[in-house]
């Protein structure tokens, strides 16, 4: 059993910091584990009480019976480390500190932070927190926490199959409870604090190893660890992460709050889209994500079906198709002719299929349509919506759509337009018929959106390493000349040419390449090599020796290149990152600097994935021959990002390599120019 | 008193169809005009009774007694004819026709509508429907409509102050049985379905006159009005639209649907935010934002201040605010050290402001830091946000945030991210301090963003007439010199140059303007002169004649010009649209073609948009000078834009004209090429 499970396994709790005294938070934990029924031993731990609550209390841990599986440390900060000792000395595996005044603080908070950790870490000791609300178990009744959430009147308190893991404790427990206002069930809340030792992703690492969780959510500010990453999504469990600081102002918030820092955001977006992780925006969307997850059908592929009882809700979620990476479904033929047998002449037979408000006077208008569209192929999730009905009718459209979903095995999402007042019971019809429902249609499709993206084929995103085409890491500040030997030699194509000796050997370069070249400078440390005059194009033998005069001057070598033919100029990248080395393509110039329009992948490459960077370039229709032009030869550039990727697995950490421009002709790329550092 | 006011003043209502058949629809609007008590007179109609539910019934409505200011007509589509002339000859003002069977059909449908919207015209009645659900008005407890939604059994039926108008009766009800399930107070709902006579827009124009109508909320599917909504603007009246078909795929739906066709919703976009109008995304959207609009307070800026109990909270409100178009407001220095006195060590006391959980202990953390926010003059909206609060902690957290919007006269929307069983009395409590209170962060932002939306100042979109700086719209196919010359009339810089008469002649032109010239064919109707070779760029006194003779022979006349400076080269359009001429700058070449980044502006223009849409381009960089080039003149390319506004004010409708390229100098702005067709 690992320490962090003792969160829900543990069968006896130390309270450090317990009281009776009312209102105090030291009560609180106390007054949960006995409301509650928590069924294993409670050990109050207050040097100046015998008893609390009724339960015996002890002056110092060292003096309560072991084993404790879990201490909870509510004292103030000055008094942690003392606590922290004595779980260490009494054998304790997890510890939970509650307490503030930690890094959030400042730096001598991070420095006494940083010496409890170390002593934990020595004694064996794992922690939760500090600066957290601590956790609760539903379905074990353990309640180490002191949120203000157990302590209303009428709290639901059932065994459930979410679990919601958040850095932020008032979050994490106020998500918890508008979740069980909707009427989820939530079965873990887990707050981590500072993220001192155990991080979020720890916590889910170990959720996703309990059978009866079904759905991981979790709320972090800090960057994440990608192993951490890896290794949730290897579970399968489908897994939602709100992950906050995405703006520039956020960032900064989220820097003054608990120290994280924003990390490249569009590389965390493209490992949670390559590790199969949803990525939500709001709390809002947590939830409704997190409903989707409650139930076990899931779609074999992206292409939705609308059907639905009013014209304007099917505009509706046709409108949201898109924009959550889902299509809309063409239908077949044959179901297109099937619906138009079936619906009436004012609905609409073309995806989406409005079968009209006269599914309440004729229900099997629902029965009917639905036998369509689950046997139809091309269908993969179905989106039933309807409006403002009455729970007789909604129970018929419920039976109709739980029957469906279980014989074709395909998801059926439900946008409920109306509210529960005119059906109080289609909640617990609803979630009895194992349907996720959405008071509107774009909500339902931003669920499903979510549950596709946990659900697609995924290539792992293995240990990058070397493998075939690899070679060792050039030199920090290796020159241009060196790296397109490197290239060259992994069978990337660079522009024939050499190093010049002197103006005579100039000429005869130019000679070589065919009485036409590009002249450049090979200084080492010069950037901006063209705004320095550091190139020279469309050099003829009578100009050889001036332009090599020129370039000489700037303090190092020449080289003399073939000129290459035209073709669109693109970017390829390759860098660190805190998630691991990530490749970069881009349209050159403007496009990539000034409108940011590159894509991002961690490594190692899925198949098909480098053809999926190219086309998902805002500008990639200047590949693929825009205003008449030709054609680029974008297999080729794909075939090079998988090259450069290989070439460069298992390079340390901390370089980047540019090669830029990389011109993409209609027949082949050619890397014109490379550079290369070592930041590490 | 006008005819759609009697959706809410009607003293006496005829139910054309009306029945006691048990589940009939013709018998639901007898039912609810008795149970929530209509004041006025009921008119049941059906030649087969003489009294319905204990009301006398009248075998015709020229037999019932006269005045009858409102008809339902609830008989099917081929007795709607003869129902409206019975309506005409009862002198009635107003029918709702709830049938289908019209448009919403085919061709046959959109007939039958065409005549009776026809017979109607003519006799002075005006229509709402066909193929809607009818209306309420809460206030008055005029019932037309045969929705669920006033059978259920605990059904909410107070006054309201907010109108939701909509053209699907489904999704109208169905927004408003959600909004009254929130707390919302709705006073009106009317549907209007295929919109044939009376439209969604002009419904909300009439509301707007009503005193005790506090906000306007808008489904439509069709493509809207450009006077309506001036005229639903200039009411003062905030309002949100929530327009569907904004995607192809929605636009297909739709066009299936009712017979709407998805218009530029780009434009839609450009003309609703200048006309002050919010528009919304989504069902769930409109509801946030109607809640805003129920209290009176609006702000004076965009910039916001996030006051937060949890740091978690206060990162997801940052992260939020710049996609709402609001800032996070800097803080002045005196606000900083004043709130830094107040915050305690593990808060921030940079904008978002934790005061952290210590409120709970300490009540006057929030009255204390909202004093500073509400005096510092940087600061014109506030989010105030805290999580899993009890009820006593939330009742001293409204008074002290209702005192302070009261004070400052600024507004405050609270995300109280826990659930209503922890604070059962806060929804009220809330909405008795007129705070707008939403379960996230990120929605109280998505509401403050519709609530500056509505509030910002405008300059009104007057009718588009010929001023200052008008002339004569070109002839359909003028040529490029003539449009250049009427360019250059009005101020506009083009290059220097003149038709050749022959080949001797072309050169002594080239000589004229310096002795390097642009030549390009002058032939009507020849697109993409570059493309078929009708130009050519370096021209020297030499090459004249051998240009001119290739020129020639493109069968036109040939125009030399002085080459243009280097400059960054632009988009310049002016169009007509639906909703009114509409002005467009974009960056050159793949920039707007491929990118779509272009602005688009409804004229008149107001002072300052010129400047806005050039700031807003995607690569709006280029022109201030990025990668170390010089900037551009931005301020003449402004001026430009403002100039041909002037211009072609007064043009008839169906015009493009084509300023492409206009070249941006670093000083001033040069029109290179110019098109005009008239497509009207």
């Amino acid at each position: 059993m690992s320490a962090i499970s003792q969160l829900w396994e543990a069968d006896s709790i130390a309270v450090i910091g317990a009281t009776e005294r009312p209102g105090a938070l030291g009560r609180k934990p106390m007054d949960y584990l006995l409301r509650y029924g928590y069924k294993g031993r409670i050990l109050p731990v207050n040097p100046r009480a015998t008893e609390i609550l009724g339960v015996p209390a002890y002056p110092s841990l060292r003096d309560a019976p072991s084993p404790v599986d879990l201490a909870l440390i509510m004292v103030s900060a000055e008094r942690v480390a003392g606590a922290v000792d004595d779980c260490v000395a009494a054998g304790v595996p997890l510890a939970v500190i509650a307490s503030s005044g930690f890094a959030e603080t400042g730096p001598e908070g991070a420095a006494l932070q940083a010496d409890v950790v170390a002593a934990a870490r020595a004694g064996g000791l794992r922690l939760i927190g500090p600066n957290c609300i601590g956790a609760v178990a539903y379905n074990s009744r353990v309640l180490a926490t002191f949120s203000p959430l157990f302590g209303a009147d009428d709290v639901p308190f059932e065994p459930g199959s979410l679990a919601f893991v958040s850095q932020s404790g008032a979050l994490g427990f106020g998500a918890a409870s508008l979740a069980l206002q909707r009427g989820l069930r939530p079965g873990w809340v887990v707050s981590t604090g500072n993220d001192a030792d155990v991080t979020v992703l720890e916590v889910l690492q170990e959720l996703a190893r309990e059978p009866e969780c079904h759905g991981l959510l979790g709320y972090l500010e800090d960057a994440p660890d990608i192993e951490a990453l890896k290794s949730i999504s290897e579970s399968g469990k489908p897994v939602a992460l709100l992950k906050s600081g995405r703006t520039e102002a956020g960032g900064r918030a989220a820097a003054s709050h608990t120290g994280a820092l924003a990390t490249d955001d569009r590389v965390l977006d493209a490992a949670l889209r390559r590790l199969g992780i949803a990525r939500v925006d709001d709390i809002d969307e947590l939830l409704d994500v997190a409903h989707a997850f409650e139930f076990p059908l899931r779609p074999r592929g992206p292409r939705v079906a609308v059907v639905t009882t009013s014209g304007g809700s099917g505009i509706l979620a046709a409108d949201a198709v898109e924009e959550r990476g889902l299509e809309l479904s063409d239908l077949t033929p044959e179901s297109k002719a099937a619906l138009a047998e079936i619906v009436p002449a004012f609905g609409a037979v073309d995806n989406p299929v409005d079968i009209t408000a006269m599914v309440l006077s004729d229900p099997t208008l629902f029965d009917r349509s639905l036998d369509v569209l689950i046997a139809d192929d091309t269908v993969d999730i179905i989106i039933a919506c309807f409006c403002v009905m009455a729970s007789t009718d909604v129970q018929k459209a419920v039976t109709s759509l739980g029957k469906a979903a279980r014989k074709g095995g395909k998801p059926i999402l439900v946008a409920r337009t109306g509210a529960d007042f005119l059906a109080p019971d289609a909640p617990a019809m609803l979630r009895e018929a194992q349907l996720p429902e959405y008071p509107t249609p774009a909500r339902a499709l931003r669920a499903a959106g979510a549950l596709w993206q946990v659900s697609r084929p995924r290539t792992p995103l293995a240990p990058v390493a070397a493998g075939p085409g690899a070679v060792p890491a050039p030199a920090s500040g290796a020159t241009e000349p060196e790296l397109k030997r490197l290239l060259s030699d992994a069978g990337v194509r660079v522009p024939a040419g050499r190093l010049a000796q002197d103006r005579r050997d100039a000429a005869a370069a130019v000679r070589e390449v065919g009485g036409r070249a590009v002249l450049k400078a090979v200084v080492p440390g010069l950037l901006h090599k063209t705004e320095a005059g550091g190139v020279r194009l469309g050099v003829t033998e009578e100009g050889a020796a001036e332009a090599y005069d020129a370039l000489r001057a700037l303090g190092g070598d020449v080289l003399v290149e073939e000129e290459a033919p035209d073709g669109v100029e693109v970017i390829v990248g390759m860098r660190g990152s805190a998630l691991g080395p990530v490749l970069t393509v881009g349209l050159g110039g403007v496009f990539t600097e000034i409108l940011a329009d590159a894509g991002h992948r961690l490594l190692p490459l899925a198949p098909g994935e480098a053809e999926q960077m190219i086309a998902e370039l805002k500008g990639a229709a200047l590949l693929t021959g825009a205003r008449g032009a030709a054609a680029s030869d974008t297999a080729a550039l794909a075939e090079l990002l998988e090259r450069v990727a290989a070439l460069a697995a298992g390079w340390p950490d901390g370089f980047e390599l540019d090669l830029n421009p990389v011109r993409v002709l209609p027949q082949g790329v050619v890397v014109l120019d490379a550079a290369y550092t070592a930041t590490g």
